[in-house]
């Protein structure tokens, strides 16, 4: 591994994951192309987060925009190969979560509903 | 998936990985156990942030810090299991980027967004 190759890809593409809310917005878009207020209900994040975030990602060719010219006009997004091509990384960061990081302080009972889910 | 239970986890790890170094020093651990002396020329790290990075990583568990009672004393950090296990995940990281992320060198814009953004 090139130290200096690498490592600035490597934390580029962390600090993509690391925001917050970005891996949930990709878990949701994971099931196809979405309207705004799907998605905003979908994962109960307030519309202002979601747009920014949506923005971002955009920016980053992870999520396209596309505008449906219809009455009244809808827009729907979705993830392009790049954003699908994060499934993979996600699961792995989740799975890893899963098994060792603690769930928060009310989290005794989260840490069995989770197990409890899978 | 369940945004209440799973996000807080899932954060917490990316978190961790979002640590410059982090991913490198785990790079490294992976090799086997090293003295401190070791990792710090395997990535070419200064001290002192080498020094902090393994103790936020014993922190976390995810590296163990061993002394051996010899003369002179013998010190050598590894991979806990919770550490070893995150060799999946950084590789799914790695591949994304590399496959995904413009490498620095390649343009000046790219360069320019990346070293902007840190």
């Amino acid at each position: 591994m090139d130290k200096q190759q690498i490592c600035p890809r490597f934390e580029k593409a962390v600090s993509i994951l690391s925001k917050r809310w970005t891996a949930l917005i990709i878990f949701q878009l994971l099931k196809g192309a979405q309207r705004f207020c799907q998605i905003e209900s979908g994962i109960g994040i307030s519309g202002r987060v979601l747009s920014d975030h949506l923005k971002m990602l955009e920016k980053e060719g992870i999520v396209s925009r596309k505008v449906y010219d219809e009455t009244p006009v809808r827009i729907e997004y979705s993830l392009t190969e790049k954003g699908r091509d994060l499934e993979a990384t996600l699961r792995e960061i989740q799975k890893w979560a899963e098994k060792w990081v603690d769930p928060p302080d009310e989290g005794a009972e989260s840490a069995r509903n989770i197990s409890m889910e899978k």
